[in-house]
Formats: C-alpha cells, structure tokens, sequence
C-alpha cells in the first residue's frame, strides 16, 4: 500500500517527517509518494498572508521550542533560519515535476537541511543547484525546466488538487482519502498504509 | 515531580488527555496538578469568536475524523456533541475553587464524559449537579459557591496566569515553564516531569 506524503518546503514540522519517512515506511513494506504543495495559497483561504506562526507569536515561540525538543530526541540538526518561511515555490516545482524519480527523496531531504539545518536560502537557485548537483542531477536542464510554463502549472494544480482533498498544513499524509495531519501523525499514516494492504 | 494539566470542558482533545493522565502519571511517580481554564479570551486575542475548528471548517472535518481515530484507538466512547463548543465556565470554576480535593479527577472525567460519550449539556447545572453528585459531593453547596464573586475572580486570574505562561490551546501541560500543547504531547510531558525528578 502507498502513503502519499504532502509536504511544504517551508514547513517545520515537514522537516522532521521528511528525514523519516522513508525508512520507517520501508520497514512496514509500504510506498511513498512524495507531493509538494505550497502553503501560501491555502493560508491565504484561512485569511493568513503568512505563516500562522508569524501571525500568532504565541503560538510560533511554542514551535520553535518544540521543534528543538523534536529534533533532538531524533539527533537531528535543527538552526533556526534566519528568515522564516523560506520561499520553497522553486524546489516544489522541481519535485512535482521529478515526484517519481528514484533521486527525489534524497532531493528532498538536502532542501529540507540546507533550510533547517544550514540555515541556507533555498529561494536562490543557487542553492537548489547545489542540491541537484548532490544527487547527481543535470542542475542547469532541470532549473531550466522549472521556469517553463508546464512546470508552473503542474504544481498549481497539485496544491489545487491538496485543497480539494482536504489538506489545510503540512506535513499531510493520504492513505486512499483517509487523511493524517502532522508529523506526529507520521507512524499512525504508515500504520493504516500498512494494515489497509492486508 | 509534578505536571500541571490545563485544560478546558469545551475542548475535544482534552478528552481523552483527561481521562489518560492520571493512571499515565501514576505508573511514572508523576503527580498531576488540575488546572482548569477558559480559551474564550485566548481565543479572543488571536480574533476569534468561535473555536478555530468552527473558524476553519475544513480543520474542523479533520479534528472530528482524527478523535475518532483517537478514541477508538484507546477504546473510549465518543459520541459527536449536538453543540460544539459547549460553555465549560460552571464546572470549570467548580474545579478552580476545589482543585487539590480528592474527587477532582473523577469530577472532571465525569464532566468529559458527559459533554463527549454522553451528549449531555453541560452548561446545565442540572448536569453538572449530577457530576458532583457521583464523586460525592454536595452539589447544592458547591454550585452555589460557583456562583460567588471569589470563585469566578478566581478561574478569571487562573485563565489570565495561562496566557502570561504561553498558554495558546488545550490540553497544555506545564514542567515548571516547560509547555507542551496537545493529547500528543502526554506522554513526553510526563516524561520530562518524570526526568526532572531524578
């Protein structure tokens, strides 16, 4: 069985699940299929023009902590950007257009750490560039292929495609329409994935 | 070392929060403090009028199916209240003025059941008569006593010490001023409560 895994570059508590849910999906037997979507379209339906938390700072002094707790239960590297969200419109392009490819979860996971753990601008091409070039990838050709028309458009109608089915954060997991929110919510996904293909 | 429990009647996942932590503290030697609270001004602050899953309807459609998923899981009865959010302030200030009292904990799971296994109103002090009655006590005297000046200054101070102490949603548990937000959350604050001991 598969588990669709949505995700936002931006997103923090993304940045957790994305370093694990490959292997513990492997572990159970089930598939991941990676679907980047962007945020900002469907905050701006919940009358946000930035991440809620930004625009509750209660709210985003608690996440911050959290995260750190997260992080380092999991010995992750986690450094606060510097600038928070980061732009990942350019890298959501290059994985809606790739999502299939053997390289992308390797992809994902170096945008995720240039963002958390670097402390790195993943709006500059340059940096994406880097992360291409890390799995071998054609950087040049595929930064090229994302400014195209085609491109733009696959990833537009993928976050259309999140809304309808649901998805209102990240990280989000899809088993079939049942539908989990959260990185904590990560094992409970994989769990259904697997029993479901029983 | 102790955990402090803030949560709110109106409040799904303080539900199975609630009826978890006692037995989950106990087998750690973690005491629970029983701290009831109000959202409504907290709320308030952040501009809604509502809770944020009527505010949000589409975050509202998923805290319903993922409180099924809960309950089931834990094997507690779940019964989708006919008003949502139900007005928590009575037995909320019932608590605030009796908190250390032995038959709080009861009270309180009394109070859970009847607003989400039961269906029940429990802005009706008919219904929360009953709950008191159940663990115990006199009804009469202790509702009569809600409704004196001290007892409602009182829940007032203890909701304002929630929001100076980062308080944005329940269930919150606090170690000293370590905050953790969310059923999720349960466990690794006992823990931390548990390793703060040592």
């Amino acid at each position: 069985m598969q588990v669709e895994f949505w995700f936002e570059f931006a997103s923090t508590y993304s940045y957790p699940a994305a370093m694990r849910i490959q292997s513990l999906a492997a572990a159970r037997g089930v598939t991941v299929a990676w679907r980047s979507f962007l945020l900002g379209p469907i905050f701006q339906q919940q009358g946000w023009n930035d991440s809620p938390f930004n625009v509750f700072p209660v709210k985003g002094r608690y996440m911050w902590r959290d995260m750190e707790r997260i992080c380092e239960g999991l010995d992750l590297s986690l450094r606060r950007p510097t600038r928070f969200p980061r732009n990942g419109l350019l890298a959501a392009r290059v994985v809606c257009s790739h999502a299939d490819e053997p390289w992308i979860p390797d992809f994902v996971r170096g945008v995720y750490s240039a963002n958390f753990a670097e402390d790195a601008e993943i709006s500059d091409p340059a940096v994406i560039s880097r992360c291409l070039e890390t799995v071998g990838q054609d950087a040049a050709a595929i930064l090229a292929a994302a400014q195209m028309p085609a491109s733009k458009q696959k990833l537009k109608a993928q976050t259309a495609e999140a809304m309808e089915r649901g998805i209102f954060g990240a990280p989000s997991f899809l088993v079939g329409s049942e539908l989990f929110w959260g990185n904590d919510r990560l094992e409970q996904a994989l769990d259904w994935a697997a029993r479901a293909a029983r």
